[in-house]
C-alpha cells in the first residue's frame, strides 16, 4: 500500500494555492536543536483548516452543519531541518477530488525560499449524522465545493 | 515520489517487533472527540527510541556518542479512530536496513485487537560531527547494529 | 491573586493517592535537552482523568453523563530538570473540595525519588445543558463524589 | 508556597509591553470544543522567546552565547473557553527582575477584548558552562538587559 506524498506530480486539480505562515517555537524543537517532525503534521492540519476557512468553512460553520474532515492517511518528506525562530509558511492545494474524500498537497517553504518539507493528507468530507459525537458518514463531494478551491 | 506506508509488505528484514504501550489522553483527541492524528506520529517517534533503548541504545548512550535518526520520511494510514482512554501497543520493527538509512514500520493495535493506524518512519543514522548542535552526518549502518534487531 | 501551587500544606482533605506513571519522550524535550515545561500540565492533566478513571468516572461515562472538569486555574514549580527516557510517576490527590469546584494536587516523582515537580489544578465539575458543545454548568459536589476519593 | 500569578498586581517594573498574535487550532482543542490548557503555557513560553528576541537576543544569539531561561515556575488563571479559529494576543512584561531569576506577566487577549488567560512564569537567566548539554549556572542580571525592556 503506498501512500502518495508531497511530490504530488500530476496536480489533476487547477487549485488555488492558500498560504498559511507558521514560525518555530523552542517548545516545537526537540534536544537535536531542530523542528520535532510531528509538528509538520500539526502545521498541516492548521493549513487544511486554514483552506476552508479561506473559502468560507470557517470552524463555526463547521461545527454548525456537523462537518468534519477526518484522515485517512497523511504522509511527509522532510527536506532541510527547520530550527528555532524561522519564519515559513505552508502553501496548500488541492491535488485530487475523489466521490467522498480529497488529498491535500503541502509545501514548507522558510522565507528564504528553501523548501523545509513537502507532505500531503488524504481526508474524506463528511458529516456527523446526529452532531458531535455521533457516527460520521462520507458525503458526496458537490462542484460547489469544488469550484470554490479552483484556481 | 512515493512513501512507503503501513503495509510494507516485502519485510527484507527478519526483525523483532518491539511493543510500546499507549494510552489515549483527552488533550490528544481533538472536538470530533477522536485522536488528532499527529498523536500518532508521536507514538512513532517515542516507539522508534524506545526500539533502539530494548537493544541498548538508550537516550544517554545515544548523547554520550552523539549519535541521532532524524527523519527523512514519514507515513501514516488511518484506520479507526482511537477515543480517549483507549489502550493500544505501537508494534514496530525494522522494514528495511539501507547504507545510511532505515525504514521503520509501525502498528498501532488497540488491546482489543483493533488495527488503528499504519505508518512508516523513514530516518538516517547518524552523527553530529562536533557533538549537539553541530553538523550531522550519515553513518554506515554496520552488521552488528543490524544484529541487535534481528529475529 | 494568588495561585495555590505545589506546596498545598494544608490537605484538608484525607484523599487517597493516585498513580499515573509516565516516562519523558524525546518529543517533549526542547534544545536545552530537558522537559519542555508545558509536558509537565499535559501529565497532570492526564493524571486527573486517570484518578477520576479509577474511582468509576471514565471517560466512557463522563461524555454519556454529560460530564466535564474545566480549569479554573493550574500552577507548577520545577524542581528537577527531567531528561529524555526518565521514568516518573504523577501522584495526585484532592487537595480540596469546593462546592462545585476542586483542587487536585500533583507530584511528578522519578522513579529514584527525586520530585521533579509539584503543581496544582483547579477545577470545575460541570455538566453541559444539552450535550458536547452546549453551555456548561457546575454542578454541586455531593458526598457521594467526594467519598470515592477518601483514603 | 504560592506562586503569583495573573494579577501580578505589583507591578515593580515599567516594563515595555509585547504582543504575540496566537490563532487556537483544531487541534489544540480538546473533545469539549474547547482549548486544551496546556496550549496557553505553550503560547507563554513562544511569548517570552518572542520577547527576548524583540529586545535583540534572538534565538540564534541565545544559542551562539550559551543562554538558557529555565523554569522555575509557571501558573495561569483560564478566564473565558477560548474555541478554534479564535484570534488572540499575548501582552507580555516584565512582572520583577530578581537577581539572577524573572517573572513575566502574560495576559491572552481575544481579538474582541476579552481576556482569556493570564498567567506568569517565574525563569532564571542562565548560561551552559560548556555548552549546549552541559550544566547550566545561574546569570546575575546587569542593568544592561533590565534596560532593554523598560517601557
Amino acid at each position: 500500500m503506498l501512500i502518495l506524498s508531497g511530490g504530488v506530480t500530476q496536480n489533476e486539480v487547477k487549485s488555488r494555492v492558500f498560504l498559511h505562515p507558521v514560525q518555530l517555537r523552542w517548545g516545537e524543537c526537540d534536544p537535536a536543536g531542530i523542528i520535532f517532525y510531528p509538528t509538520y503534521f500539526q502545521w498541516f492540519d492548521a493549513a487544511a483548516w486554514n483552506m476552508f476557512a479561506q473559502v468560507g468553512y470557517h470552524a463555526k460553520r463547521m461545527r454548525a452543519e456537523h462537518l468534519a474532515m477526518p484522515l485517512v492517511a497523511a504522509g511527509c518528506e522532510f527536506k532541510h531541518p527547520a530550527e528555532q525562530e524561522d519564519r515559513a509558511e505552508v502553501r496548500s492545494r488541492i491535488a485530487r477530488w475523489g466521490g467522498k474524500s480529497f488529498v491535500l498537497a503541502h509545501d514548507v517553504v522558510r522565507v528564504d525560499g528553501t523548501l523545509l518539507a513537502t507532505g500531503s493528507e488524504t481526508r474524506v468530507w463528511g458529516r456527523y449524522e446526529n452532531g458531535p459525537g455521533t457516527p460520521l458518514r462520507g458525503q458526496p463531494i458537490g462542484e460547489a465545493l469544488k469550484a470554490l478551491f479552483r484556481a
